[in-house]
């Protein structure tokens, strides 16, 4: 013991010598830790209002302006149109022309499609290409956003509305809950919108929507069995497990005509879609592909229709603008509760698909969409819709990206689609009366198949286990048990990791990284070296009333390790241990109470702790023992130590 | 602007001088970020989950011991009485009965009392202070904790079997789902310390309990005027409108011999608890107080009988221990879902005050307490207490308190007072005969005025706002709505509270301290200035899903009121931002595609991001722009700068 008494001695004159050394060279004074400027509660409470609600300062346009310019401001806020309405130009429109013709004439036979997946009449789908697009070039900031029914918003409201009520037996109840749902997303929109409550998307993190997608994508898929094998009696469910026994039980209602004629077209399809996806200038080839491939079928069946009646078609649509809806915006007691949560989930997954999508294009083209302004946009589009026999419609990933690559300039590209589609309404309808039912099924197949998006997911796990575990968790959620059960999982397991962060925060043991006053980790940085009579402790997170009993017996164990060490390397004593709080970014009174806890179980330990900056902290211990850096802290200390020894 | 310009061009040279000088006294080359260790996958999930499950490394004691030692210290783990055991003197007997005899005169009325609470017979009060504490001197390891029954958990649990099922007008399904609840209780208590999951506990923040416990303190107070009253009927609810409505609405039911007894005792008993407060070394004065009102006002109704009947009394109390119960433990159907919820919620309610009160004392006498461990006793406890008819119990902080002060050493209090409560069930309940209601609502209200911590609240205030309207809100939910839903809202308030940290990030933006390396917020530190054409800023969060949009909107506003700033200033262009990331801990998919997404953001504005250490960032740049500290940063930047100048 005598002899590690000595070294000890030894070991503090010589630290204290080579950090005075630095010290000195480096600053003579020990920087004050300072409170921050007094801010009143009010103060403090408006600041974290608006970090919360505005943190991108909507307002500042308008900071300095007229009055009568202010008001032109906030007219063109609502209405973008008058923004870039007023520089409109013949070159833009000849742009905006093409782009609008080529997404038209994917809007049809995918309106059509997804109209069918939501269980909804065919019209439907083109009634809701047509008004949306409308709204929508009014209200919204993006340039490049194609507006109308999409796969995963029609999936989920299709497949949460069957699953109460049945579309074959109650036709007209299912209508009206799908509109009354149309309705409550719309207004759930723009109240996210108006309270600015956008951030609430956010929740669901890429890993959860890449998982959800592929899994509704695969569902999706194989419902589409029943029209590609001509299955006439196929089950409601869009789980697993039934989709694939409903498909094998039945296969005595297979018909080969439509298996050759879907397999025939869907290779086409497939085809056209991997052409583009190798050379991008050739888009106009998937783009082209659904309507060419609705032509060809429809002429075909209408040619072997004399023959055969095996292959099921569309059959008659009565031409004509979108009935006004309002008086359908009715149910009564379950089925209010049903199209609330139906109108929530599929406006909350469409809206995130909306914004992404107008983020997206944005970001290449250097201008910046405000969620929270588009989220009205939609919202509003919704509402309106809802009225006009549309159902849930948003920005379209596929016909967006064919919108952009076609040249899109403005969203006069949708007014020019929402122009074709009245057309097809008003005088083309008759023309789908042949139509096979199969080719929608395979329009279905080709959209979904892009949604798995499995490079992504290679992405995750090398980036983020914890982000494929959610996304896995999200994928089957949806494939075995259901859409909604599936995406509850994966924003639950979202949020619990958050928790867990907050819960389990990182406590690491810094190490002087020699000839500076830097301080790292001594797991990772090979040449720091701990201090000898110092134990630096860095916590990494809040201190909060989740974590505070943790921290505690996290840091008792580590400084019963390092005494251990000591121990067993017979080093010099410890006699400080200093806790880095930099990244310690806020305190509540349960972490206060820890901090306290903490010195109180090191001071009957005969330790010293010296924390630095915290305001509360500070506040607590009046200045004592804090200081701005850890080589401060040290070189203060050791100091001392050298006075007392 | 050619004033501007060479303005510009001087500062740079400035700075960059400046910077370089004390860049060459302190260190000549910049420090590599180097990536950490390499783990493998399996490593790096055995890290976090003994990280999430073992912070406190319980198994530390068993390392590098022979096999016999292992296997006796893991008997000692579970069965802590052998440790302690085996170093019993007669010295610690002699402070254990002192102390078990004085928290045994306070454990007889207060069962009584509690079970009253909980709207059970009185004679299960005792049958809980007769076996739980038994069993907690052999599993417990706290040498403080006095168990029993306690105010909290009994009105829970009262009041959660109350809402459905009449203790009076079905008195055995009420037991049979009381006793059943306890069960739950007990195992959902041991599985929560089997799987190392006793953190969840953690999410009863402290501004939660002082709220909720305040509530239910005010509620059961102002249901004691039932007995303080003498009021015959009385509302069941628990909820401060139809309790306050009920005193009034009985007026004609008031017995002025019971209100003047009530009082009499009343005023009695808040005076000793008053001196005890006072003067903590007369605690024997409010110990001694409630058996003494039970004595004194037994002797008074059994003189007064003969010539009132107003004041009513506990009646006839059959002598006998605990009855075997484990045939009441099954309830059906919809009670069933009940059962588990009471259990659950009382459960984690008596974990929370045992364990807090364990570790209190454990705090002042130095020794620790393992949650899981304690968990694991506590829960055991009241699995075998269901079997031998008694509710739910725990360490009780007023009994423990006594019996602290009283001079236990060991769990063997505890033995000496269930050998009291022992001769009570036995020989002394025939004495309880005349003993008043109004006594037991004397000593409730006592015992819950205690609960009421006001400076605890102002504490609050000055601490952080926040807990303050936590704790209002656990305050008024309890009183309001209902017991259940002031614990829920509190604590969905407490997590909400933590996502919303997480997804409002701060961000600041430092400046250089002159003459030092040290960045801190300009806006806290007068003499932190800012670096000319740097652009510092620190993101103090991991970046994650919830705040990833919020960081790249939040950015390029620090960034565009900079210009902003800076064209107002006349002062010269920003060139780089440096993106201070010592405060991000962790990073996952979506916080780093928005990093991705702000550097090419700023790209566009020809500006030059620099970020410091972060594994997967580093993964992502190749260690291009990344630096250990700002100082650095702005240092190797600045050189470069000159030479391109």
């Amino acid at each position: 013991m005598a002899g590690r008494s000595s070294n000890k001695v030894d070991g503090v004159h010589e630290t204290s010598i080579t950090i005075e050394g630095d010290h000195s060279t480096m600053e003579e004074e020990i920087h004050k830790v300072c409170l921050p400027p007094n801010k009143t509660i009010f103060q403090s409470i408006k600041h974290n209002f608006s970090e919360i609600f505005f943190p991108d300062d909507p307002l500042h346009k308008f900071k300095n302006q007229k009055p009568s310019k202010k008001f032109l401001l906030g007219i063109q806020y609502f209405f973008p149109i008058l923004e870039w309405g007023s520089e409109y130009s013949f070159k833009l429109l000849k742009s905006d022309v093409i782009s609008g013709l080529t997404i038209a004439s994917l809007a049809s036979p995918q309106g059509i499609s997804y109209a069918k997946l939501a269980n909804l009449p065919p019209l439907y789908g083109l009634y809701s290409s047509f008004v949306p697009p409308l709204l929508y070039a009014i209200l919204g900031s993006s340039r490049h956003l194609a507006v109308g029914p999409v796969s995963i918003a029609s999936l989920v409201m299709g497949s949460m509305l069957k699953g109460v009520v049945s579309p074959t037996e109650d036709p007209t109840l299912y209508l009206k809950l799908a509109l009354t749902s149309t309705f409550f997303a719309g207004v759930f929109q723009t109240s996210l919108g108006l309270l600015r409550l956008g951030f609430i998307i956010d929740f669901l993190s890429k890993p959860t929507l890449t998982g959800f997608t592929a899994g509704a994508a695969v569902i999706v898929g194989l419902q589409q069995l029943k029209g590609m094998l001509g299955i006439t009696h196929f089950t409601p469910k869009m789980q697993i497990v039934s989709v694939l026994s409903s498909v094998f039980s039945t296969t005595k209602e297979w018909s080969w005509q439509t298996v050759v004629m879907g397999m025939c077209f869907l290779i086409f399809l497939l085809a056209t879609r991997h052409i583009s996806i190798k050379k991008p200038h050739l888009f106009w080839v998937s783009a082209a592909a659904p309507l060419a491939s609705v032509i060809l079928s429809t002429v075909l069946v209408y040619v072997l229709t004399p023959h055969t009646s095996a292959i099921s078609t569309i059959g008659h649509l009565s031409t004509g603008l979108n009935p006004p809806s309002a008086n359908m915006l009715s149910v009564s007691g379950t089925h209010l509760a049903l199209a609330l949560k139906t109108g929530i989930v599929s406006g909350i997954l469409s809206l995130t698909e909306g914004i992404a999508v107008g983020r997206t294009f944005a970001s290449l083209r250097n201008y910046q969409i405000d969620g929270n302004k588009e989220m009205i946009a939609i919202g509003v589009m919704n509402m309106a819709g809802s009225c006009t026999s549309c159902y849930v419609t948003t920005g379209s990933f596929s016909r967006s990206a064919v919108n952009y690559n076609a040249g899109a300039q403005t969203a006069v590209s949708n007014i020019v689609m929402a122009a074709t589609v009245l057309i097809t309404l008003l005088f083309l309808l008759p023309l789908f009366h042949f139509t096979p039912t199969v080719i929608l099924a395979a329009i279905i197949i080709t959209a979904v198949i892009g949604l798995i998006n499995y490079q992504e997911v290679i992405k995750f796990w090398r980036v983020d286990k914890f982000d494929f575990m959610t996304c896995l968790i999200a994928f089957f959620g949806v494939i075995f048990l259901s859409v909604q059960m599936g995406l509850a999982l994966a924003v639950g397991v979202s949020i619990f990791k958050i928790l867990m962060n907050v819960t389990r925060p990182t406590t690491v043991v810094l190490g002087n990284i020699p000839g500076t006053q830097i301080f790292q980790n001594v797991g990772r940085y090979g040449d720091a070296t701990r201090v000898p009579s110092f134990l630096v402790l860095a916590i990494e997170s809040p201190i909060c009333f989740a974590n505070s009993t943790y921290l505690q017996e996290r840091i008792l164990r580590w400084v019963r390790e390092e005494e251990e060490r000591i121990l067993a390397n017979k080093e010099q004593d410890m006699k400080t241990i200093i806790l880095d709080l930099t990244a310690v970014t806020a305190i509540d009174t349960n972490g206060l109470e820890a901090i306290v806890e903490i010195r109180k179980m090191l001071d009957k330990r005969s330790y010293k702790l010296v924390n630095w900056k915290l305001q509360k902290i500070l506040e607590l211990f009046g200045g004592k023992g804090l200081y701005l850096t850890v080589g401060e802290a040290i070189a203060d200390i050791s100091k001392r130590f050298k006075i007392e020894v």
